[in-house]
């Protein structure tokens, strides 16, 4: 029972398929209130309905044994087993302890997924790519207006580029109404800087670091202008206990030689213990049968390797008796491409694989899965 | 068995819940071929997934006493024959005749999802409002690079406005990849010409005729500069039948007295006899209890009735022996707002109580229900 955060994954797909792209709902570990913040928007309150409604079901949450996972490739529903680690606790929907707060008093899902949806506080957006955002701005009039009497200020967050690309792009009146116009603040959009903890107003206890990465190159450009992301980390200033969530992100060498995600890991060896790092979420869009100038700023297996095997070797040269990196990494943002197998299993398989190659064998690896919350 | 089309809902919502607002894939009922043309494109890939799901069952399609709506109201799920008037024709899923085409060689779900996915040869945007384009922008890097062998030149169609707003704030490399760059062309963006008859490429036996049509006014705006969308009329031309399909519209009264939607009522009695109107796909977003103030640009009952009894006055005008308005009205966009009873029911009851109340007897109201294809 020493987790510290719950993850409930309201979207972890990278497309093409829509509607459960990247969304992740997190709030402290068993809190007794129903604050919450997401890492980006791709999804939101109809994935919201359904964890609620994979809730269902009595007093108990579904045996491990009866969890199922919506696939689609070689069979339609699988086996959680297949996707996440066995010593990783999870449960399908949302965690007992919030689904329970959400229903009280309320006879109905939608209402019960209208309060879980206005107990995010914050959207912590990595960039403005639609994946990333389309489920949090289809739902952004139910910002205000309701017969809920919950408090009720929701505010996007993030470096500069993403929320000069949401005022300009988005909140336009053309693409959406313009919710933010001065002087009313129906959406808030703040600019948070980099690398500098921010202290969330929904949970006063975590300081969330914003770190920007690259995305891969402009289509559309002749010099080699970047698309860029961010990298958030979500630090507990009680407990010291942290978490890494990524957008999007390619392994790019940078001119002094090393991989710019080295920046991240440099920060984390210098500011977070290891046994504090309790897991990252990570995408690996693609499996290893994509040639590396197809990866349109993504990573792929053995890149992510590569940069978790960095880390180990980071914290190896900083801690004297560190052993060896133990951590869950969680994966996101899978292209469900056309396939025989569930990429999301292809690709499970191919870390483990070079993971092993490179021995690193005590990290975890585990798919992020809509419509089930992890603890961490 | 003379329905000329058949309309597959992909999504039918207004929002504020995401993953399934609105979309229509339309071809001629019971073609021998997976072409087929979108109205909107709110949702996608992930919706033609479910409603695979929901053609698997033998080879019987569902009873139509067997038939669910997903509601979570009242209760999770409810009969269709709250939602569907008993003399139209549904199926569950796609009808049986393109998901036999989808299924021939294919072994999975997602496989015969992409084959219907790549049928699709033209998106018909009304405007570029999120909800109507998310799910077709997401999909949009299937449009190339698949194993699929299947003829794969994806349109997307509208207005100036709407393909002036997709170029501008969509395929920008900042919300979406430039997808449409010169040169490439793997997706097509074609402006098409007010009350023109375009000619499909996909199903060239139909002229499709776009019409300009308010949507509001732009909020952020000292002026009351309109938001802009449109209607679609689809125009059978062996058969001479037709079918409207709507945009979000306002009820606005024109300098001259008119209301605007009115303009495309007189096009319609000038060029469509009574009996070759198979029906009418327009939006209800809201209740009656919403103020008219709160309205956005969107219709309500009383005002949709108001509309449809004016069309009934003109043909009466025009055609000696027209006895009454006899088609299929379908309603799309509801909002998804809190409330104790699904407002589609609520709209539903009150659409036939002022219709009744005006004498529009014979007036036939259904609500588009996700998952389900409508023969008209």
């Amino acid at each position: 029972m020493s987790d510290m955060f719950e993850v409930t994954i309201l979207g972890a797909s990278g497309g093409p398929v829509d509607g459960n792209t990247q969304s992740f709902m997190i709030r402290p570990a068993r809190a007794r209130d129903l604050n919450a913040v997401c890492i980006d928007g791709g999804a939101g309150l109809g994935q919201i309905v359904k964890c609620v409604l994979n809730n269902v079901g009595g007093e108990e949450s579904l045996k491990r044994d009866e969890m199922r996972v919506e696939s689609f490739y070689e069979n339609d529903f699988e086996s959680i087993d297949l996707y996440v680690d066995e010593d990783l606790t999870i449960e399908a929907g949302f965690s007992r302890g919030i689904y329970d707060l959400s229903s009280a008093g309320r006879s109905n899902t939608i209402q019960k997924a209208g309060a879980l949806f206005h107990g995010i506080g914050e959207y912590y957006i990595t960039h403005a790519h639609l994946d990333h955002i389309s489920g949090a701005i289809i739902n952004s009039p139910l910002a205000y207006g309701t017969s809920e009497d919950i408090s009720n200020d929701k505010v996007f967050l993030g470096l500069d580029f993403t929320m000069e690309a949401l005022k300009k792009h988005i909140f336009n009146d053309i693409i959406w109404p313009n919710l933010v116009r001065d002087g009313t603040n129906t959406i808030n959009l703040k600019s948070i800087a980099e690398r500098q903890g921010y202290r969330s107003n929904t949970i006063p206890d975590w300081q969330i670091y914003p770190f920007k990465v690259h995305h891969g190159n402009k289509i559309n450009s002749d010099t080699e202008e970047s698309v860029l992301s961010t990298v958030y980390l979500v630090s507990d200033t009680v407990s010291g206990k942290c978490l890494v969530v990524c957008g999007d992100l390619e392994y790019r060498i940078a001119p002094g030689g090393d991989c710019v995600p080295s920046e991240i890991a440099r920060f984390l060896v210098d500011n977070v213990p290891p046994e504090k790092l309790s897991g990252i979420f990570v995408e690996c869009s693609n499996t290893s049968s994509i040639e590396s100038d197809k990866l349109y700023g993504h990573l792929s297996p053995i890149r992510l390797i590569k940069m978790a095997k960095k880390l180990e070797s980071y914290y190896s040269d900083r801690y004297k008796d560190f052993d060896s990196l133990k951590l869950n990494i969680i994966i996101t943002h899978v292209k469900k491409i056309y396939a025989e197998v569930d990429p999301r299993l292809q690709i499970l398989e191919e870390l483990k694989h070079h993971a092993s190659k490179v021995g690193l064998t005590n990290v975890r690896f585990s798919m992020a899965v809509e419509g089930y919350t992890y603890f961490l």
